[in-house]
């Protein structure tokens, strides 16, 4: 997995978007993912690229007794302490592939929007079953097939600069795409719809919900809003651990 | 439902795909989706959209001991008499949301490419809970959303004639797309990824499969078969009645 985020460009760009300047009202999927949210009254949590530490603070705020925050950026991990510590929350620098994951000991994982960094996200699956208690709760969003396989992520532009349709290309050929985020070149991991689920099925989960982020309907006047209903961007997951 | 599949010329059209000619051998996507088949020995199977029969016909020869197949289009029904007729099979002109679905009444539910041609979905998926007896079967292909949601449900051109890529628009307005197979107009329905899944959760499944249907590698020098790897078409669904 690269790096980016401790680029200090990328990290300043990072730093302007709302889901940063905001927290979690500033990111438009959240009044889905937060729906999917088991109990956490009492229970352990492990936040899977936690950046800056808005969902361990909420897993606190909602009831969790312990928090395990990880992310592969200083930088994060240091945003983190600053803006959301709190006795039960422990921060560790670390990337989700080196995580020792062991057996049995949360009730609950959460990972946004990091595992499309992942190429071989069913081994990160099966060890997030691994460290998960009997019928606790994975939550996952990643970005959605339909996204990763665009064609540089981006439209097809008409003539008047306006977003004309949502190109995808080499759909069932997984793998690192090379996008544009926030001014650099960043790499990213494309997984097909069957990857993702198979892959969770395959590590002995069982798919309880599975949504796409859409936009909700109060916010569709905002500019560039309206046209997050021409594509899907995300896909939410909760999913339980049997066996 | 339309039923286009009792035009005359849209048959006659139909009658020289592949699939139509050589059965489930001509279809591409077979080779997956009979992996996803139940033990049939004795059991009771419904097929929803039976078209020439060739999923009634496989069924029996699979060891079913009686097959309902239903298709909207008597010109179906018609040519599943003549090319797949068997004393275990009982064709009948019926469109999938006439049929009243007996309780508790099959081991296996069949339905091949057929749920994109009805708008509400999800109504369609508890009938088939509904009729299925405990831990039956529900086996689904659909087209996929991501050419549902496909403009014009075709691809974007280059100069020379050649697919560029593949144009995804108003994903999240499911409901009617009109397109163009087999020479003449056909609406479809569109349907968002969130709706096939949830519709088949929210009705008391559980979802044992979903995968995207890919050319198997043997084929792929087979002209227009390698563009099949640049989108998925269709999307092939095991779930098992529960509750």
């Amino acid at each position: 997995m690269n790096n980016i985020y401790d680029d200090k460009q990328f990290f300043d760009e990072y730093a302007k978007m709302s889901r940063s300047q905001q927290g979690l009202l500033g990111a438009g999927e959240w009044h889905q993912f937060k729906t999917l949210f088991p109990d956490l009254n009492g229970k352990s949590v492990l936040d899977l690229g936690c950046g800056y530490g808005w969902h361990c603070k909420y897993a606190i705020e909602y009831g969790a007794e312990k928090v395990l925050g990880i992310d592969l950026s200083e930088k994060m991990i240091d945003e983190a302490k600053k803006r959301n510590d709190e006795p039960k929350i422990r921060y560790m620098v670390c990337a989700v592939d080196d995580y020792d994951y062991p057996a049995n000991s949360y009730d609950c994982v959460i990972s946004n929007l990091v595992l499309h960094y992942i190429e071989d996200i069913e081994s990160i699956f099966k060890k997030i079953h691994q460290t998960l208690k009997a019928n606790g709760v994975f939550l996952l969003n990643i970005e959605h097939p339909v996204f990763t396989a665009g064609v540089k992520q981006d439209w097809i532009y008409d003539s008047n600069g306006r977003p004309q349709y949502w190109p995808v290309d080499n759909y069932f050929y997984p793998g690192e795409r090379t996008t544009h985020f926030l001014g650099q070149n960043v790499n990213k991991q494309h997984h097909t719809l069957t990857q993702i689920l198979m892959g969770i099925i395959n590590s002995g989960f069982k798919l309880e919900v599975v949504e796409e982020a859409i936009p909700s309907a109060d916010i569709l006047d905002i500019p560039g809003i309206s046209d997050e209903m021409r594509r899907p961007m995300m896909l939410l997951i909760k999913s339980i651990k049997q066996q």
